[in-house]
């Protein structure tokens, strides 16, 4: 795997210049086109795991994503079209059997996507947003990575951004997962469902501390 | 876009040295594990794709595609996984509005995947195939390609190769297509949906009729 290097972009980069970054307090209006700007939201999923020789298992993620948005296309909530990129991404969680494991964005990979509505006669919003991370499962041994998106989706979007939203889900089938160590040998392991919800702004006390814990 | 230069793989590459190639006449056995080989088969989709501004269109393509085998880890039709490469697709459409379309696969990413049995329990393998193409639209002065593979899938497979299967579709959402020309931009057409069917073996004479056809 190539260190520092972006070897793909999923989606077209949003520029960050003077965009405002939101915390913990600032106000979402539904059904509202919002200016560009750079959210810091709680962030929970649940994820479940095949591990070929091991088996399946569930795991309950909390931790928080940071996501830029830019200047919509239109203010107009049944024709808006806002690019996204996930700028980072810090989830954790436990498992009896196979022990800490943590998420974080792989720098390697832009992960984008789109806000938009794409039918005025339709009631809500959707999101999509393909996602490029490294699962750590030091237990196992083992840093895997998704070459495929895990594409983050919501097709219920009823505010920018979606807060407090627990739909989101990722559309996949036996998503591969393959080991840093050896990025172009067989899957590892597939992520073969995932469920997420984005929750409230938190403070940037609470970013600073997710961004600092390991495990 | 980087010329001649693979910006991506997909997936895990398969090593084309010593792999038989077959064309029309070749056997199919249902529900046996095949050798490792390359098969070239005919190949249809219906494709919908939105063009924003333009509207709504569905093609029907034809043509052919040429898959690469992995040696498979087990003969165990329950319990066996093969990697499996794109390493040519032509696809061939005229449509009343937007002319001809032809889909070509994209050089700068190594289209892969596998076909496997991941539970003995259950009757059938599974197919999926994480695709990069172009699509060539001279009417409307473009040619847009996939960021985010068009994952075809199959998850009922009888056979290896799946041929005469019409089962085929993509795990897909608003897949954006992007210009060729101005490849960092916005997306210029979605890929709404897609449906697609394995044929049988074609001849090395039409395998080589479809490579020269230009539209």
């Amino acid at each position: 795997m190539q260190e520092n290097v972006r070897v793909a972009e999923w989606g077209p980069r949003v520029n960050l210049a003077g965009l405002p970054e939101h915390f913990k307090g600032a106000n979402v209006t539904p059904r509202t086109v919002t200016p560009g700007g750079i959210d810091n939201l709680a962030l929970h999923s649940t994820d479940v795991f095949t591990i070929p020789g091991k088996g399946e298992f569930t795991l309950d993620f909390r931790g928080y994503f940071r996501v830029a948005r830019s200047q919509p296309t239109s203010h107009d909530w049944t024709t808006f079209d806002v690019t996204v990129n996930i700028t980072d991404l810090r989830l954790f969680s436990q498992h009896k059997d196979i022990g800490n494991v943590s998420v974080s964005l792989n720098p390697n990979i832009l992960s984008a996507g789109q806000i938009f509505h794409a039918n005025a006669s339709q009631g809500n919003a959707k999101c999509r947003i393909a996602t490029a991370v490294v699962f750590d499962m030091p237990q196992l041994g083992a840093r895997v990575f998704n070459k495929e998106p895990i594409l983050l989706m919501n097709e219920n979007v009823k505010s920018i951004p979606p807060v407090d939203d627990p739909n989101g889900h990722a559309l996949l089938f036996m998503l591969p997962l393959f080991d840093e160590k050896n990025p172009s040998g067989q899957a590892l392991a597939y992520l073969t469902s995932l469920h997420y919800g984005a929750d409230n702004y938190i403070s940037e006390a609470e970013v600073k501390a997710l961004r600092e814990r390991k495990l």
